[in-house]
């Protein structure tokens, strides 16, 4: 896997049937392979299985037989029900007999008492512990852990739910075993976020020999997204810091065709660099969303600090609301229609004036599955942007096959880069 | 795997280092599992590995080797760019070389005429098709996929992007070979959706045979979620129809003192079931958020026909805004600050005027990760609901462990479940 004979390589385990029958979406792999990634090191893989013992077991072996270092970390299956299997699992894997554990019962009979509750071992299980392993402290919950390690092989067992997985992996990495991920090298994922552009134009036709030149610092991926093409180089070295691979390819982005097409470079996301950038200019942000329905607001109020530039969005889903409001003309909206560009203006202007804000972004648009019509389809969206002196507002057109959800987003992600224009003209 | 020795297994490999170093989170899973269940059938596992063909080739192996019919299914890499590497990856595998195809090239030349672009061998290598194999119609993208079929075994190679994969597999599955998921059984998960008990107290101390009572009906699963537990069994029949099974298990439900904390049966999420049961009762409703910035908006409009009873909501995260929008009097926030039960109270009965709606939910809270103080820390959060003649307003306290988003997320949740109650007894 690895020309560096040592590396570690780790694998990650989800148990649990809901990962697999469509109940939920798992967060935690997204969450530890950029945790490692900041500790220098890669996850390796990612496998999600039932709730079985037999298939944990084949699983686990699979991993503890390849040669070479591993550490291979196990989500879900910790908790009280029936269908909690990993412990037992483990153990039968391993044949060590679970055994009452004084010290887990202290451990438990406190955390409950602080909770205004009692625990006994009808409540649950956790004081029954594997021979031989660790129990491992559980920050945000009950159920503990378990570490198990043989030669060059680690185990590690943690809660699903992902607040628990998170604090109970960061506790035991940072405070517990700190050697188990310690790492000469560090790994940096510098992210070249390109818009308005398919990949095959960006590496066919604007700049064919990107791709191997950016190789001359790291690994090269691409990755698509809803408007343009995060580029990424995977930076690594021995001293842990990067700034100057950065600033050299920095330099050499500059005089590629590809720069205009770049909005930025860096891990931010784009609500992110529309907080700070107001931040730095002192303007003051606001939304008149309908279709939308507030999820642009709810994207710009993700980012921490958002209230300093944020002052609010008005979701004028009913038209009432657009003329009670935001002041839109009724006449505007039986002339043109609610889902027009003369609306988002005055949506706009009048998001300006309700939200005392220097800039206001809108959004009328058809988020489908109903609502479309042959003139204006689903998907249909206009995006207006307006400031004390000045407003314009555009119509934009996206596939009518995407669900509402994911149009939603289109929608709100559009009219955001939009927004992020106009405060860089402010 | 099953008692049933021709049921099919299916297997979901996803391919993509973005996937495995926390730059994106997998969709694909989740909706296939969904999907096959709605087929009478189940997913088995899923592989995410990364964009490297010998690992591939060894995932590959793994599912073809093991004895019985199985489906394949490989997600990603399939596009123009130098890490897309399944289809090489594929072809290699089989010992299939790759050969130019007449009918492809047809295909991308009238596609991109469609797109006002040309298409020519510079642009990718989409023309270029492992022998022996069949192109998939891809209804929503320009990358062709990839079935092949040996005995007993299928393979699919299908995009990446979830609006690609999901109607590439769709029409698949539907139009072409609509042998490969017939089944003589179907599968429905009946959801039963309590709130406010963890697990432990519902199976320990509440009802504690309701697991082996429900396992009449078919295997029983438990999910922690935001604020209760769902309950799944997993329904299996061979005529199709659950009515019988699902209205046996309601009148047990009926019966067990699990009763009062049932919020739910069926697939429904909380938003679904607000609109529905608002549209039943004609409510209009209406929101003032601060501390969820829109969260609480965007859950109810993803919820298609949502326009019908939501009127839409004033997102104010800045006092001026509660003040002239929501009528928010100065004294009250500066007497008991934004965050207090006074002012989610005057937001509520601000928005009932402002929106003019029946019913409208406020919220005022601290998502951090600044702004908490010793008496109102990360996590407290102000929940109002008011109609034209009545309010009132609690406080809410959750964990500052927990992260922005997902503070967000509890906060607006929280409030919602008040809202589906206030329409309940409306």
């Amino acid at each position: 896997m690895s020309a560096h004979p040592r590396e570690k390589s780790i694998h990650l385990i989800l148990i649990g049937d809901e990962l697999l029958n469509g109940n939920i979406a798992d967060l935690n792999g997204k969450w530890l392979g950029r945790y490692l990634n900041s500790k220098g090191h890669s996850l390796a893989s990612i496998d999600i299985i039932p709730d079985r013992p037999s298939t944990i077991a084949l699983c686990l072996e699979k991993y503890l037989v390849s040669p070479g270092p591993s550490i291979v970390i196990l989500s879900g299956g910790l908790g009280p029900t029936k269908d909690d299997r990993t412990k037992n699992a483990v153990a039968d894997y391993f044949s060590k007999p679970l055994e009452e554990r004084a010290d887990l019962i202290e451990t438990l009979k406190t955390r409950y008492e602080k909770r205004q509750k009692s625990w006994n071992p009808a409540t649950n299980h956790y004081h029954l512990f594997p021979k031989d392993m660790t129990p491992l402290e559980n920050p945000s919950g009950l159920a503990p852990g378990i570490f198990y390690e043989q030669t060059q092989k680690a185990v590690i067992c943690a809660p699903g739910v992902p607040h628990e997985f998170e604090s109970m992996l960061m506790e035991f990495f940072e405070n517990q075993r700190t050697d188990l991920l310690s790492s000469e090298e560090a790994i940096y994922s510098l992210q070249i976020r390109t818009r308005f552009l398919p990949e095959e134009d960006i590496f066919g036709k604007i700049a064919p020999n990107l791709w191997n030149q950016l190789e001359r610092w790291g690994k090269v991926s691409s990755l698509p997204r809803a408007f343009g093409v995060d580029i990424m180089v995977e930076l690594k070295n021995q001293n842990h810091l990067f700034e100057d691979e950065i600033e050299e390819i920095k330099a050499y982005l500059k005089e590629t065709p590809l720069n205009p097409y770049i909005w930025h470079i860096g891990p931010e996301s784009l609500p992110e660099k529309i907080i700070l950038e107001a931040k730095e200019k002192s303007i003051m942000i606001g939304l008149a969303e309908s279709c939308t329905g507030g999820l642009a607001a709810s994207f710009l109020t993700d980012v921490p600090g958002s209230s300093e530039v944020f002052l609010g969005s008005v979701v004028s889903y009913a038209n009432e609301v657009k003329e009670n409001i935001l002041n839109v003309k009724t006449e505007t909206l039986k002339k043109h229609g609610a889902v027009s560009s003369e609306v988002a203006a005055e949506m706009a202007k009048g998001g300006v004036k309700a939200l005392k804000c220097d800039i206001c972004l809108s959004f009328s648009g058809i988020a489908g599955p109903g609502g479309g019509s042959p003139k204006k389809p689903v998907g249909t969206v206009a995006i207006g942007i307006a400031t004390s002196d000045e407003v314009h507002a555009d119509i934009f057109y996206f596939s009518a096959k995407e669900n509402r959800e994911r149009l939603k987003r289109r929608f709100a992600l559009r009219g955001l880069h939009q927004l992020l224009d106009q405060i860089r003209k402010y």
